[in-house]
């Protein structure tokens, strides 16, 4: 059996603490990562698994195309005729969003082609909670009756009944696609990632489109734009984009083997509760209870192929 | 009467909407600011007033005595002997803290004086709610039975009762003093900022000091270190802090003239609705509740002045 070596990034919550405290007891969430085993994680289907390369590093998006099936089938259309190679992150917004698209997209003269994806779609606010696994977080919530996890991504619903409804929450590290005052405006092209506090009052009125798994620390540094709304006042201090490309689209050999916990097990059970009471030296007061966007959902590289890669070396 | 002409800072909460969307309808945060009287902005104590200085800009933190008097007594006096001056930012943790002070500090032959301030001081995670005043938020919260303003602050407290006790909440924006794993370990020297979601486990179980009034942007965007919890891995990737001044240690001539919006006016409530149920017209769903740290405090620069500075130019 391979231990999980390294665990790469927490999509959202944090890791460590505040000062210079050890790690201390059995019920950690370092301890529970190293228990667990390879049916606790699953690899991020390479269809869904998107690579936006800027010169500052990856960033690697998971889409959910059961929460948005024709955004992420208009995102992979572009990803594969390389739509985004080359425009650039036009806003950093603090404690807000980073977006990314093409500078001209209204200008009709310079706008570049989005090919098949060039249609406004249908809004993929919610969908029915039937549709989607579910597994609840029992500390409630301010803005809805129930949140908890679908595959990984942090979900919301209205509560029981026939119409029931499920969502992609808001969180630190939601991917969405921008659209215009229209509902129904939205393709897909215009990106943003949630870089500060989760801005959930966003839920249900824009369509989330997946989450960060590594690489929000390449967003979230980057300088803040000083026009309105965080955008870019020049096109000198816009971030140019090397490429976005689907997983699925690359070698073998090119694709990151990144593997997500399943948010189904106990072992993510586990993690839960090690983080609604903190067992770490450190902490002398435990919460008892957490908030839906705090709980970190690990990656880590799969283990055999940092083996691999240590053969290598 | 001056009306306020321009809002600085939001130190919590987002000012702008995901798209390129327009204010429509009277009841905005916009409108609601431009509709704001003298009387519901308060110009906070030079005394509790610091100003921590970068190469990228400056910080503007207000601090919080009915809060944490011991530490900001601390936080003063090392302010006055400029015990910052020349030091560093030594973390930065994506979706976490930015965190300065003495990177010598655990040698005792190399690291620099605290003065008076040598002393580790009682923790001062809470105080009896009775101490101070409150304006609630009736939405609920998942970490403490009630949450509010207090002076500016969001607060948090443990509900009715003779013991009832307050404390500052750790949303985007507030500030802490490091400790190590005993609660009495800090003294005011390591200082740290919430750049990311708001770490609500951490309330009760570290001093926190008081928020930033304005320079967020400066501290979000800093490049994060890439050693554990975010410290820089060498000397030359640290940010150097130019100097750090108590507002009422420098001329009247040398202060920047904010104001914070009250959190007891009827414009605040006001505030508050807006952002409960957003009449932008972008929103199509209205969430009817909002989380504390979602919700802005404003600040502005005192009219008088941006009217003498309009003359000037």
């Amino acid at each position: 059996m391979h231990k999980p070596l390294v665990v790469l990034a927490l999509a959202a919550g944090s890791m460590a603490l505040a000062a210079d405290d050890t790690p201390a007891g059995p019920a950690t969430l370092a301890d529970i990562l190293a228990a667990s085993i390879d049916t606790d994680w699953r690899t991020p289907d390479p269809a869904d698994t998107l690579y936006l390369d800027l010169d500052g590093g990856r960033v690697i998006i998971e889409l959910a195309p059961d929460f948005a099936p024709r955004h992420v089938a208009n995102i992979r259309h572009l990803a594969r005729r390389r739509y985004w190679d080359g425009l650039a992150i036009v806003r950093v917004q603090e404690n807000y969003v980073v977006q990314w698209g093409d500078p001209e997209a209204e200008s009709p003269e310079r706008r570049r082609s989005l090919g098949e994806a060039d249609r406004h779609l249908p809004a993929e606010f919610a969908v029915p909670a039937s549709r989607v696994p579910f597994t609840p977080l029992p500390d409630g919530d301010v803005y809805a009756p129930e949140v908890g996890w679908s595959q990984g991504f942090p979900v919301a619903r209205d509560g029981a009944g026939a119409e029931n409804l499920a969502w992609l929450a808001h969180c630190y590290g939601a991917v969405g696609a921008g659209r215009d005052d229209a509902p129904d405006s939205s393709n897909g092209s215009e990106l943003y990632v949630v870089i500060g506090h989760s801005p959930r009052h966003l839920d249900r009125n824009i369509t989330l489109v997946g989450r960060v798994l590594q690489g929000m620390e390449v967003l979230g540094a980057l300088p803040r734009g000083r026009g309105a709304m965080g955008f870019y006042e020049s096109a000198g201090e816009r971030i140019p984009i090397r490429s976005v490309r689907l997983a699925a689209d690359l070698p073998d050999s090119e694709r990151v083997p990144l593997q997500v916990l399943r948010t189904d097990t106990e072992t993510f059970k586990r993690l839960v509760e090690a983080r609604r009471n903190r067992r770490e030296e450190w902490f002398v007061h435990r919460a008892g209870r957490i908030e839906l966007c705090n709980v970190p959902v690990p990656v880590r590289l799969k283990p055999q192929d940092r083996d691999v890669a240590g053969e290598d070396g």
